[in-house]
């Protein structure tokens, strides 16, 4: 039996007026853990950003996916998608390229990144090129105004490794480096070559990197409960929200 | 400024002890509100099951999707895909044909079918033949099973237009009938011609049937924000839990 009957009632209350509510943009890299973002973290980042009284827009790069996974069956099919239109499930339909946010960029208060293969396959070539990467252009352009104009930077999962790329000396978390709960550690690794400074932190730990104003959470490089991650990231986003001016 | 800098830290305790853990089946219909599962609301089911304490397993008919539409564009795509490969995407690849389910229907204590335009074109062909609509095989067989064993269903969104049609007289909610925060009220008239009995609540409200152990909830039959719809969900979650034999 549960031992509490406790109703939700949107705990987290509202806490900026509608006069002075933040637009946060969030950048989408598919739909799907394997190929694009992953679910349950983009779905998580947009409900505690509204939960925390932020509007949330979602963008995405309109290039072609690096492949399509069968999610069933892990394996790869012929076929061929565009991250903006798979994104745009995750989003309701409510979308905008990504090179949109760069030339509005003045009206967001912050950014955040969900994580998923696609961060590393479509956002970016870390999948398969590790600390030799490059970032997609509009994301590294988006990114770059961001962290130019100071305004915070929220990244789940593997999305920190963008900012280990672009932001010279960051400090990030990747999760941590060794037990089986966190399949994914190697990435720890390559973070340190290409210069960045990693944390161990814990799926409901934030690390914050005051200096750049990037804000990051393991997420589902651990291999976690749903509900953990979802708590890790409210952390990640109130940490975020705590830092728009 | 945040008001409230209140971390999160797994505020729903595990209700269950290990050995009477409750696994809960999700039935899911694609990846995508409009020709699949409401992502977000499969995500807060998913989440809300663990966080009270029940281990969610998901299952998905294995036929192909009724049409696939580009969430960007809102037009149909020239594409096949398949409900349970898409399903997938949002179970992280832990997924089941859902006539497995029908086969061990009794390991599971209930069932949950998040929202989304797929209930109404892949899991049933409500979105064609409105009150005259049939429900897909499998699902049919599934729900039947729970429902002849008095264990709880749950249904999100447009979901209980399932049961409206598989249980005579039963008692659910699709929302409001009236207000344009309300775009799809003329399901509760079908589901009144198919003969059930219809509550009007708001999304953070839930509907128990306690004859048939039947609970919905709005969800995005409302045109809410993002953490509304999962604190609905979760409201939910934890009527249906408590129902658990």
């Amino acid at each position: 039996m549960l031992r509490s009957a406790l109703r939700i009632q949107t705990i987290m209350a509202c806490s900026f007026s509608s006069k002075t509510r933040p637009k946060v943009a969030v950048i989408l890299a598919g739909c799907g853990v394997n190929d694009g973002s992953e679910i349950h973290e983009a779905v998580s980042v947009l409900s505690h950003l509204t939960r925390n009284g932020a509007e949330a827009e979602c963008f995405a790069p309109d290039i072609p996916q690096m492949h399509v996974i069968n999610h069933a069956e892990g394996k790869e099919e012929k076929a061929s998608r565009f991250v903006l239109n798979e994104s745009a499930r995750i989003s309701r339909g409510q979308i905008s390229p990504l090179t949109d946010l760069l030339c509005n960029a003045q009206d967001f208060s912050a950014v955040v990144v969900p994580g998923g293969f696609g961060v590393a396959k479509n956002l970016s070539d870390f999948a398969v090129k590790g600390p030799q990467m490059t970032v997609q252009k509009d994301v590294a352009d988006a990114l770059y105004a961001f962290h130019k104009s100071r305004k915070p930077i929220g990244l789940c999962c593997i999305a920190p490794i963008l900012a280990a790329k672009l932001i010279p000396g960051v400090t990030i978390t990747l999760g941590k480096s060794c037990g089986d709960e966190w399949p994914y550690k190697d990435a720890i690794e390559a973070a340190q070559k290409m210069g960045a400074n990693t944390e161990e932190k814990g799926v409901l730990e934030v690390t914050a990197c005051p200096e750049n104003r990037v804000f990051s959470t393991p997420a589902f490089m651990y291999d976690g409960k749903y509900h953990e991650v979802d708590d890790g990231i409210g952390n990640m986003i109130i940490e975020l929200l705590k830092a728009v001016k």
